[in-house]
């Protein structure tokens, strides 16, 4: 099932419209803004599993929307065996969890929506389908405006003069819109602190020069891109003064993986006394995780290392490590911005009390 | 003056020949090796300027050969005009300087040629210029002796079992053969001692993933290339055991102008508690220069970090922030080896003992 490519003008970087769900390709940019248009399961799978769509948040709401697309397809061939539905649901449900191996947002996404339709009872399933296709768009909007309550509780952590570093992309483009970690340094742009954005280009995807580089010209950011090799560098000449990144999972204990390179900023940012901040949803919290060392990493594939575009960058027969994400320990980490509040150590209690009060 | 590429076996990076000087064309590799022929000063110049030649060692021996070709040209046209010649010689070590400003040993290898020939006193502008070209030749010999030197001092800080950690290229293509840093890995792993070796790719021009690995590949030695972003992580998993680097400039206290990115290398390892070790030619010690904060950083051109293979990795419009280097406080350093021995800290004294005792 080859994926479509379509022209349609995107406001977010998922969209519902009727049978289809239509994904931004991050693959393509910051060359050409190329929409997927994806009419079932599978393909909203591989679109995740090439890191076409990318980002914690946007996988989840992604993988929401691809069980409706296999609830729809099941309830046709179904009709009303409700055994022959859920089974097929179930697989589906499995495939999605198995795109991406550390977004815990797959994972409580996924489980979040079968439990929903699981509620709906004695539901025909053709109804459970039409409940699933409306619950990931609901989905989508509490996204949004999780992220501007992320954005409101952190947006004063950031002070006139400062220089922010980030690293991948913690963009509109990794949710369905607004953003994470950028989502509070674009809140504090817009209510005039004057920041500079410096941009590591997070080498091997190149997130943050392919997509962070390129909301941040859109949004006005004064912004520079950087390779990853200059972090350590601006920091020890005094032009860094807060790091924000985003989260891939964040275990009971605060231990947070997130794109690989996080954790080396992390421990240069503390030696050179600069504050460190994670900006994640709750649902990004897994506190059936009790530290870093139980969340798997996933390693890619090694052409990410070898080839860039398409051009091999290294020679044939050397070997490559390509892990996708690390994990910095909560003791390196200052504060944790999410929708509920900010959690600062100890997160074992702090992160308890941000999960259970919601 | 174009510069022409030709079909050469190369046994060293650098070659005499007649009236040419051979280099290979390190910008091609790893997908091809090119040789470029150089004829007269200023290709040898562009060759140093456009990185085609690059690695101090190897800067160095190129500007003492251009200085060579210019020697011959001055004194083709002075004939035994002494004056117009030393005023032609004069003006080309100036634009020799002006092709990297950060790398001591081009300034090294101008002056200590320059000074040779003027030690010649009356001699004829051709004899001079004749003289200068058997001169860069001993330089290049001795080079190779250097590295051969400095691997003894340093090959039995690697043990059975080592995981090696090295940044940018310090092998033979780094000099004229044999290698720095690399050499001393390299002197390891021919003397039985089962190491693996990690190459930081050393964005954005890559030294490592095209330079390094295919030096690695092509001498056997056990290697994996990573991300410059999966450096502190296989640090954090206790796969890295010493770091290795070379070094562009060392000012009299031991602190070290080397490739962007060795800093934070160097800041990791240590909260790691991992040893790193520079190591250089004594060449490379610039006593007059009290501490790293003067030691000029070049800013090269921002194509660099935007496109990787002429192909566009970032959007237009974005700033960007190219360092070619940083500087590694002493501090950070456990010891530096040299042809000379091994200088631990305090690096004033060490240095100044291995410098002056030459």
């Amino acid at each position: 099932m080859p994926v479509r490519s379509v022209q349609r003008t995107m406001q977010r970087t998922i969209e519902f419209d009727r049978d289809v769900v239509y994904l931004i390709d991050q693959r393509r940019l910051p060359a050409t803004l190329t929409v997927l248009a994806c009419r079932d399961c599978r393909t909203v799978g591989e679109a995740i599993r090439s890191l076409a769509v990318r980002g914690a948040p946007a996988i989840g709401v992604a993988a929401a929307a691809g069980l409706a697309l296999a609830a729809r397809a099941a309830a046709a061939i179904a009709g009303n065996n409700r055994q022959r539905f859920w089974a097929d649901l179930e697989e589906a449900a499995a495939y999605l969890r198995s795109t991406r191996p550390t977004a815990v947002n797959l994972f409580w996404a996924v489980d979040r929506a079968l439990a929903y339709g699981r509620g709906l009872g004695d539901a025909a399933p053709g109804v459970v389908a039409e409940a699933l296709w409306q619950y990931a768009q609901a989905m989508a909007e509490e996204d949004v405006a999780t992220n501007r309550a992320m954005a409101a509780h952190g947006r004063d952590l950031i002070q006139d003069g400062d220089g922010v570093l980030t690293h991948c992309n913690t963009g509109a483009l990794a949710c369905v819109d607004y953003g994470t970690a950028f989502g509070v340094i674009r809140a504090a742009h817009e209510a005039g602190v004057r920041l500079h954005l410096y941009i590591d280009e997070t080498r091997p995807v190149l997130q943050g020069a392919r997509l962070t580089a390129w909301e941040a010209v859109r949004n006005g950011i004064p912004a520079t891109l950087i390779p990853d090799t200059a972090a350590g560098y601006l920091m020890q000449q005094g032009r860094i003064h807060k790091v924000l990144v985003g989260a891939d999972r964040i275990a009971a204990n605060g231990d947070t993986a997130n794109k690989i390179g996080t954790y080396q900023v992390a421990v240069l940012a503390g030696s050179h006394g600069i504050p460190f901040f994670v900006v994640a949803p709750t649902s990004t919290i897994d506190p059936s995780i009790h530290s870093g060392a139980d969340i798997p990493i996933e390693e890619r594939s090694h052409d990410e290392v070898t080839h860039i575009g398409g051009v091999a960058i290294a020679p044939p027969g050397i070997g490559v490590a390509n892990p996708a994400f690390d994990v910095t320990p909560a003791r390196h980490i200052t504060a944790i911005i999410t929708e509920k509040g900010v959690a600062k150590p100890p997160f074992t209690d702090s992160l308890r009390r941000l999960v259970e009060g919601g």
